[in-house]
């Protein structure tokens, strides 16, 4: 891969611009909480696990520049940080997974100083980004298995080396399959209105000499139909416990549809995108985005003004349509419950 | 409605130009064969009501500059006319209907001479034309009574005013139910690739005063698991002896969705959308579009040079996803195959 979705550099935290992707690759640097947090709402970095570690690197780049003079100070910064990083986008839990991550591991090393605990919070930052790329690696071998040697697999928004911090959750498992020697070919649907799919799986899947071809997002019902797709997957953005996904809108209908013919529908996640603390999908908080979004495409604009508009950014799926949840320490099948449950008490 | 779809005007035939909706109105004036079949082919006018219509006028028109001195040559010149209007777009049949009705008024009335057949010709394409608007009419007094007061109703694609000689199906009978008094809100799909709804269904049903709210085509299954969508209307392009409908792609999963939710399905269309020649949809040849409608919008590059990319235009929903078919003389609910029939045997 030829690009980084996410790195510390400098003591800066460097992101390529995914809203002007594919057409220019452009990095930028932030030093600040603030710029990171405005970032990530504003979706130059997206992706759950990728949101999850520009959460921890704003929070740990913002606090070095503190000039706190006691630690009662240095925390309120760190706190204010986090509540800032916070504030950004509801729906993907890694988010508040990756800050709750950062503060325990703060208030572990308090004793440490505040000069010795600015390194270490940058330390602790990286980890979280390196052990990122090692898990969606383990993700891909896990779901490697389960796509068949020539098959042709759907896949719906981008949860790929964009969406993480490199290698990807679903395209993570099409690259492990790839990886084993197995011959696959991906649709990609477009996934309005970020197009997620049509400007980043195919730019990254194309990268990699992967087969890749866009639909529109209504096209996949025909294409199942037609018996030209073997099997669906997707990432999350939030899995409740008893195994509910919440992922980019249009997830649900692609899983609708693979039920009623019969294809099986993964999903592939970290831990750090399941939310234990929610017993099912419907208290899951779905994020509606500006109306922009829907009603232009750059300067391009496609509905007249004064039209009412609607932008929900995420459906949550019922766990009754996923056939396998794909993790790092292994995939579950329903009971999902009990499945997922058993991944936490280890 | 202050714009006409299509007319007869100065011996000439005007379209508005559909591609550049909403924000131009542009009308085109065509006085060959040749010229509206390529607007026909590019999609000028659009919808299969309205592309029947445009066939009728575009073979009168062409056949009117005909310098042919026999009968026998003059037959030759619409045939060929004929013919080059048939090869624009195959799915839709109202253009094989509309072409079949001018070619057996053509046989009826050979006595009348070529001067005369001229005109007569002529006058049949503006009867047809005003014909559509009657029977839409109809189509939006039978389909009124399903729309509940109050209720709101997605639609995909636009099977409206623009789609038509004027009116629309679908929309005529969005268009019936306020009429006869009920308050009725609509979802439009945008209905990538072309944008028909965000475009023109938005457009035309803003420009009536009727309350619309247009959503990306992924969001019809949110919307509809929150419960906010009541029914769901589409038009078709053409529907066989068994009520399978061939329409816009995505109407399927639109049916596919309804049918989770319990939400009932119309289509609205007149006969002459209904191809009992054939038995089922399996038979509907399915046209695919030119890439570029997929991978740009105007100037504008969503997918990256060297992916691969489908188009296919329309698909097929089976009759037993279809709650009722609403027509100019009646509405059919299942047997389908039944029902039809009755309308053609009178």
């Amino acid at each position: 891969m030829s690009f980084k979705t996410i790195e510390w550099k400098d003591d800066k935290v460097r992101m390529i611009d995914q809203r002007l992707l594919p057409d220019q690759e452009v990095y930028h640097d932030y030093s600040t909480s603030k710029e990171v947090a405005r970032a990530i709402k504003e979706m130059v970095i997206r992706g759950a696990p990728a949101i999850g570690v520009a959460a921890a690197m704003g929070i740990a780049v913002g606090i070095r520049s503190s000039e706190a003079a006691t630690m009662d100070d240095f925390s309120g910064e760190f706190n204010e940080a986090c509540e800032m990083i916070g504030q950004t986008r509801p729906t993907a839990v890694n988010l508040f997974w990756a800050i709750k991550r950062m503060k325990i591991f703060f208030d572990a090393n308090r004793s440490a100083g505040i000069e010795s605990l600015k390194d270490l919070l940058k330390a602790e930052a990286i980890r979280l980004c390196e052990d990122d790329i090692s898990i969606n690696r383990r993700i891909g071998k896990n779901g490697a298995a389960l796509i068949k040697d020539g098959s042709t697999v759907l896949t719906h928004c981008n949860a790929g080396a964009l969406a993480t911090a490199g290698y990807g959750t679903a395209l993570g498992v099409i690259r492990g399959a790839v990886e084993s020697g197995k011959k696959v070919k991906v649709f990609a649907d477009e996934t309005r209105p970020f197009l997620q799919g049509a400007r980043l799986t195919a730019w990254e899947l194309m990268k990699d000499g992967i087969d890749v071809t866009v639909i529109t997002d209504n096209m996949a019902g025909y294409l199942m139909k037609k018996g030209e797709i073997d099997a669906a997957i997707v990432g999350a953005d939030r899995i409740a416990a008893n195994g509910d996904v919440a992922n980019k809108i249009g997830t649900y209908m692609v899983a609708v549809l693979a039920e009623r013919h019969s294809i099986p529908f993964y999903v592939a996640a970290p831990l750090s995108t399941i939310d234990m603390t929610i017993s099912d999908g419907e208290s899951i908080p779905i994020e509606e985005r500006p109306s922009r979004e829907v009603s232009h495409i750059k300067e391009c604009q496609l509905v007249p003004d004064g039209v009412g508009i609607r932008n929900p950014a995420f459906d949550v799926t019922p766990n009754d349509l996923v056939t396998a949840i794909i993790t790092e320490v292994g995939v579950v099948k329903k009971d999902y419950k009990k499945g997922l449950d058993k991944f936490f008490r280890g």
